[in-house]
């Protein structure tokens, strides 16, 4: 697993000392609709963390969010966990639990921000109670009900910052950035 | 269909004059798993928005967010639209289509920031091309594919700023942010 950050799509963490942030989703239910997944990943991916750990384990899933990487560039990948309170517990760096009960991400921040490396931990419906005990912080992005896709996004844009399109020679295929339509370079004219 | 910002979940709106925001989701597919357009809507109205237009309809969804915002507070709503591209002609006011291809958010924020009424209109995978045309703004999250969730909700947090706390009695029940553990007050304990 690369560790370096080299190929980030934040090109900001290569100037400033930032976090370097893995997800952690837990109680992904496969064989049920892999869209809300997914989309944690994805979103994980294009807002600069470096990996999504996944429980329980979703090969499929996995070899997709692997293809956009290839097509778009970056080393992300979604890594397969079995026993995820164990990583909690032995991550080398900070647990950061997402959730609506807790200290609001505004308050969070100067302190995240300082961190080496954090892992920022994203249930589905049911979390284990335990969890709230084992992260280092439980941060809320609003304390209203809303998605563990929106918590990623945000959390990782005021972490990181928002992404910078991708430079040439960095991906098979990238964008260029259009007031109107489609610039695709390299690739299909879809993603 | 209330236009004025009383019990907004945005306390900033109150103090400042920011655009009053509504979201338009088209490409919902019912009788798939409705959670994707759930988490849309969820964010929305976590983030800020007034109300979601939603294309196709969907009458259960839009009762499942009317009890979200009835325990919750606020009166966001989702609101049925037969003939989006009619909406996207008529809405009195600038309709911002979010998009991987467009401008770059960061580039967009100032002249956003000045507009008084947005339509911010996000697909799903296929997005009829003339979305492109009819909209004022295209304008991208990232250039890397990610998640409809993840636009709105980081389009309305740099717009809007991020959610703040209800305070006592502006909702049936509310959450008391918390270092560890679960504080809801006036509710059931889960979401």
């Amino acid at each position: 697993m690369a560790t370096e950050s080299s190929g980030s799509l934040q090109s900001p963490s290569a100037r400033r000392r930032l976090p370097e942030v893995s997800v952690l989703r837990v109680g992904h239910r496969p064989g049920r609709d892999p869209r809300l997944t997914t989309h944690v990943a994805l979103a994980a991916r294009a807002f600069g963390a470096r990996r999504m750990y996944l429980h329980p384990r979703d090969d499929d899933l996995a070899e997709r969010i692997a293809a956009v990487s290839h097509r778009w560039g970056g080393d992300f990948a979604v890594v397969p966990v079995d026993d995820w309170k164990s990583l909690v517990r032995s991550f080398p760096g900070t647990v950061v639990h997402l959730t609506m009960y807790g200290i609001p991400l505004e308050r969070s921040l100067p302190r995240l921000a300082r961190l080496r490396h954090i892992l920022l931990v994203v249930g589905g419906a049911k979390v284990p109670p335990d969890l709230y005990r084992k992260a280092k912080y439980n941060v809320a992005v609003g304390h209203q009900p809303h998605s563990e896709v929106a918590a990623v996004a945000v959390t990782l844009e005021r972490l990181l910052g928002l992404p910078r399109p991708v430079r040439a020679g960095e991906a098979p295929q990238r964008i260029v950035p259009s007031s109107r339509g489609k610039r695709l370079i390299g690739g299909r004219s879809r993603p």
